[in-house]
């Protein structure tokens, strides 16, 4: 049952209509990976998300920087995948997670510490972003800087042509039609790094785990695309590391808006076909005066 | 900021071609609206989800139900909506929660305990269902019932007709296009019910909770479409609420499935136009043999 895609057998039903008979037959049909991993800090158990299989470790660092915990490749000592068992990492229960799925072990480098304030929002925290956060104050872990200094020019056309790119890109989706997308592009458009998860949260995790694997991070001058909606969480996370313009192909939630506002985040919307949506932070948008 | 749309001041920005010059304009934009809402039990901060407001009572009590922690109106004494300096609950910290989003305030009935089982994916969980809960064992919350006793049969043609049901009942997403929506139907294709939310595990949190507080629950013989994609959470949700036909627009996760076969629910993904995929539980659907 492991893997990015998973083969099932279906029942393809299509009603009568037209010139078609209509009818059943069955046939092969592949699925997105959907499997728990389990994340652990210094023998913590820390969260556990559902995510398609694989970058499981850029998975888990990318979630650690979006947690502000860690900001550079130095800040942990080791980072390694092993079931539970292997790790000798029965929960408090005594379970151990042999078959259950995967467990991304980090150990942070010596003196950065889970601080009270992310300890706070750790135990209670998720690839999501927010939700299992017991208190309302946890929800906003966004420093203080802010992307202001970020000067990059974006040129709409180049916008306009990158999901496209990212769509190319995608190994899965065009298989299964059930993974999210997010691609992190260069300010000239070029195609840096593509991850899919079932969870839009999740693809982006990867990609900043993957930048701050390969010490990337900050990620000045750089476009993030996803292929949904962008939500508050996704903002916190772009914000978190670094970059100063989120694109979406559809909606974001007032939330998303008022904080890439506060944040100095370029936010685009909408972006589709030749057309988008300048949310916040028009200025780094050239190529399009009126 | 608050309500389920939000207006907001927007650039709208268009490449040139063909015969149109391309320029950008300012113009009003309405959003999804996204705000947080913390779930408190019995005095106690339990999780917090950012949601669309509206239908509060409702998603905090399907929330509940999809926990595995009340299953009728009877099992809570009281619920209601308050601020946090309003109800006199300060956090940890001290901080109050005025002005920062609502909190559902729920008490159960005497001898409905949150169970240490119960405690334990609360203090972790989501409405997202999954993430936040720290270890892989708290993950699955479905009862030993299996929904094998509920024999509805459900034509195929009247689940075609769904999609487009669903649509012409949302409010809000054509207007803003970023909210996720569930809709309740009769086994006879009837709308009982429609809710929406930036979040689809939210959205159909509503539906259930609709459901709980009116004493519907279980909903035996009806369908439940989802606009997106079908996960391990929707399909748990499902379960816990007693709806034998979860069928979704998009795809579903191989956990999905996986779970789906074994809980006895019909699971159709790809509900498109005259076609659909049926994943599980084909026995329920008529009107489609080959």
């Amino acid at each position: 049952m492991s893997g990015r895609t998973s083969r099932r057998r279906v029942l393809r039903v299509t009603l009568p209509g037209g010139s078609q008979p209509g009818g059943s037959a069955p046939r092969a049909d592949f699925l997105a990976g959907e499997e728990p991993l389990g994340i652990r800090v210094n023998g913590t158990a820390l969260t556990v998300t559902m995510r398609t299989p694989g970058d499981d470790l850029e998975l888990a660092a990318g979630f650690l920087v979006s947690e502000a915990v860690i900001g550079s490749p130095a800040d942990i000592a080791e980072i390694k995948l092993c079931d539970g068992t292997a790790c000798g990492h029965a929960d408090q229960n005594g379970a151990d997670h042999s078959g259950m799925g995967n467990i991304a072990d980090v150990t942070l480098a010596a003196g950065v510490a889970v601080t009270p304030g992310a300890q706070r929002n750790f135990m209670t925290t998720s690839a999501c972003g927010v939700c299992g956060k017991t208190s309302i104050e946890d929800i906003c872990v966004l420093p203080h800087a802010s992307l202001a200094a970020d000067t990059t020019r974006f040129a709409a056309d180049m916008l306009a042509a990158l999901p496209g790119r990212l769509r190319d890109a995608q190994r899965v989706f065009s298989r299964t039609g059930g993974l999210h997308a997010a691609g992190l592009f260069t300010a000239g458009g070029e195609l840096i790094v593509v991850r899919e998860d079932v969870g839009r949260h999740n693809a982006v995790d990867k990609v900043v785990g993957w930048a701050l694997l390969g010490d990337r991070l900050p990620l000045a001058g750089c476009v993030l695309l996803v292929s949904g909606r962008a939500s508050f969480e996704l903002v916190q996370k772009a914000v978190l590391a670094g970059i100063p313009l989120l694109a979406a192909v559809s909606a974001p939630s007032s939330l998303a808006v008022d904080l890439a506002g506060q944040a100095g985040l370029t936010l685009v919307g909408f972006l589709r076909g030749p057309s988008m949506n300048v949310y916040t932070g028009a200025s780094r948008l050239s190529g399009c005066s009126s």
